[in-house]
């Protein structure tokens, strides 16, 4: 089952995929995906992500692969459903994409087996874990500009229910920009796979349902700039869509504080 | 005013402080302070955490004092409220306290002025950011062991109202540990003050009510132990109580998962 939230006609509903392409409400009626506001398809409680959690990726950014995973944390500012906009903010210099694997957790649980993790995961979205790269040289290396932003963490639209997806570990993930592949990979080519993950992370803290782990991105980075339509595509999961905008299009001539 | 929730009968209550050491319900009761559950003062939304942010602390742990503010994120795992109890894990060799100034933000704002900071302030409160200093020798630096376990944060009891505080840039801090003074402090000696950093966060997200800056630490660390009693107090704020325990201590028998 794939389902997914949308506010319509003023209200917030969960819907699921009738057809591709449209989206059921639990009243019967039907829409094309076009046409309601998508929301995150779950409301994010802890968000943990990745950083460098594929050999390819780390290389192509000239940086060593940790040897434990390399996990920040993102805030609720920054998540946005399928079809919205993400702000190119005026002076970034290089800011791309990352299609990332989103696990989202179902059921409590701390000190979590390796061969137990799979109990404790509701299921699957997809998210792109938008970067603005301008702030890293910096002794700390502080992420928060660089992935904290307003908007910057498309998420959706589907989640996908974990026992849907016979193999999590073996799904192709793909992003186009205006329609032009610029990255591929596999979720095979994690350095620490999913139950690794849940593992560890609950080796020192409790997880929750609501939780949910961004597991990080293949090599494949762009820039982009506004105008730019970007899709992060996960086998079986789905396709989230995004847009890029600059800061004063985003804006026009509203008031900026406040 | 100061303001605190509590759970108390099987319900949650707000209270307010009614005389020295008694907590004032709604409808009237009175209770000792020792008496109920102590909740966080308010429920935190994104938590912005300091490192570094006074010179004399930055100095004591040998590193550099940042250039810009040093960010991170805290997850709701990781609070717990007055005259709670905190772990120490078994594995530790360096966990101490850190009493800093919570400013808890009441009012939504973007590219906030300096000069207008406060009026985006609700209030403040006293936190205790523990730190288990065990897990940053990495080339990442990576934080979330350190920063993000679970009960690692005490807040409260109070939160104090923006306008009933003078000047939150000249106030003492001070932890005593078993009654023994082993840190004192002024807001004052703050790098990036409060202005600074509503200014500096906004600048790149939204802030909005529930959202927490921690403002760092100054100098005066220690090693606390199972049975430590650990008091951080700062003035006209209130002092946060908490006690050390091991982690076996506090599960006893009871399953470490599920």
């Amino acid at each position: 089952m794939k389902r997914g939230r949308i506010a319509w006609e003023g209200a917030i509903h969960e819907v699921t995929q009738a057809v591709d392409g449209c989206v059921l409400l639990a009243d019967g009626r039907m829409l094309a995906e076009t046409e309601p506001t998508w929301l995150p398809p779950v409301a994010p409680r802890t968000v943990f992500a990745l950083g460098l959690n594929y050999a390819d990726h780390a290389k192509e950014l000239a940086f060593k692969a940790p040897e434990t995973p390399l996990v920040f944390l993102k805030g609720p500012n920054t998540f946005i459903g399928h079809r919205a906009h993400t702000r190119r903010p005026a002076d970034a210099t290089y800011m791309h994409y990352e299609c990332e694997l989103a696990v989202v957790i179902g059921k409590e649980g701390r000190r979590i087996a390796k061969e137990d993790a799979y109990e404790y995961v509701a299921g699957y979205t997809v998210a792109n874990d938008y970067a603005i790269r301008d702030y890293l040289e910096n002794y700390y290396r502080p992420n928060l500009r660089v992935k904290n932003r307003d908007g910057c963490t498309p998420i959706g639209p589907w989640l996908v229910e974990r026992d849907d997806i016979a193999d999590p570990m073996r799904l192709a993930l793909t992003t186009r920009v205006n329609g032009s592949v610029t990255q591929r990979g596999t979720t095979a080519d994690m350095i620490f796979d999913i139950p690794t993950l849940i593992s560890w992370l609950s080796s020192c803290m409790t997880l929750s349902p609501g939780d949910i782990i961004l597991t990080g991105t293949p090599e494949g980075l762009a820039d982009v700039k506004a105008g730019d339509v970007v899709e992060t595509e996960i086998e079986g999961i789905g396709c989230l869509m995004n847009s890029i905008v600059d800061d004063e299009t985003f804006f026009g001539n509203a008031k900026h504080t406040g």
